[in-house]
């Protein structure tokens, strides 16, 4: 998908469906108080803007399985599939 | 569109026509918290002022097709027409 | 009108009466949620105090013609024509 | 009056009496959201601690006819008269 | 557990059982403003990310048994087990 | 008073007694918004911690006669007389 | 105590009986707005992340009397005895 490139600091994520989140063994409780979600990095902007104006290096690249914070996030659809844009900084961990 | 010069950190979008954004394949579901919308660039501010005084580059450009958040922007109409001043900040992604 | 000289990052703008707006051809809709509005920079600051003591220098100068958000202004008459004391961060554009 | 040394970024401003302020032409509308109120500069601090732990210089002096935000300042009378304590950031302009 | 990389200046931590607790001679009283949480960290991220684009080093790492803020985290399960992915200033202290 | 050594950019005052405050010519109006408060400062911490890790200097001194905010101060007795801690911030003007 | 290390700028306190509160001739009024605390410390992190990289040095050590807030602070039981995690900016000062 070079459809969509994320600005700045942030990233575009395809959510997993509910099948793949149970085929990785990773549960997300739903008493969770900020419950997060799984899904897959589809685009990674050039990186957060420095003080000195430089861009600040990601540790996320595309096709990174990620655990991230739904809050914040901005839902679209394109061709059909769900995705969303996130901060990098919504992305709470890498998995596997 | 010369006519307008955005400052600072800020762009001028003119937001897509309903048909416009059918044929580029994005949709924008109608339960979406914080719904983004599509449009064009039409000019480009001289970036952030940087800490050191100097201007920050920026990563859109006049004609680029965006995702943008509708929140924190300012609508005017311009002989005729309807546009936006945005931050680049609420610039999301560019599409294509 | 060298009578009032703005402070830091601010400047002095002249709104622009009804009939000077619509030659313009600049329409601000009355459905904005935050109405920017059209006027004429009168006096501009020595600009924003940078973290290194110096101050940066501003885009906008006397004479612009300015959309700006009206929203953090103060007004005050003088010699019988009404002035606003803006930051120069809410001067959102340079029209012409 | 050497009698009060303001502290930091603060100015002491002695408020303009009514029938000063018709003399110079400066009139504030009552229906001004936040009510700006014309004065006179009687002591400036040192200035603004800037991060490298220097004194930032500060662009009103002693004697200056200025043109303040109200909010802010804290009240205190000295042998009889009213005075107020306020942020240099509270000055908005210097009138004549 | 290779399984979960946390991203910048966060870390995983398994919360200690109930029974651990005891064992260990800390006992967090139930009228605790903000109650704290005993567990074991299990992954560190590679540091917060400073404003010349280098990353902090931290002061926790994997194994150390910490006292934690629970507020702020984020609860998921892995494998069966329960974790929390936590801001590194979410750590109070290392025991032991 | 070498008893208490305030910490960082904070200083001990000594609120003036109400005859005091007569002798100094300083009044104080009931009506004042944030009404400030005179006294006598006993300790001077040292000073606020710089981006660099260094110390700032501060401009008050042990003696000074103040003017501060008494919003956001500390009280405590020692020795049955009674004492603030404040931020440096917190002080508003030196007086005399 | 060496059984609780505290990280970044955080101190860990024991709080004062009542008895030796009276002894050492502070007092806290029951009407203070935001009640200070006497305790002694026991323990101290290596100090603030500077944006730098480097730790900020601290001006309390092991073994200090001090006065600190309690808002903020973290409270939890150890072998008995009741202790407060708080951040070294709780700490408003030193005393004797």
């Amino acid at each position: 998908m070079a459809k969509i490139r994320p600005v700045g600091d942030r990233v575009v994520v395809k959510p997993a469906a509910k099948e793949e989140v149970t085929k990785s063994g990773l549960v997300i409780p739903d008493t969770a108080k900020e419950k997060p979600q799984e899904g897959t990095v589809i685009a990674v902007g050039n990186g957060r803007l420095l003080d000195n104006g430089e861009r600040a290096g990601t540790e996320i690249k595309e096709g990174d399985r990620v655990l991230f914070a739904k809050y914040g996030g901005t839902e679209f659809k394109l061709d059909g599939d769900e995705y969303l844009v996130l901060k990098e900084s919504d992305v709470l961990a890498i998995i596997g």
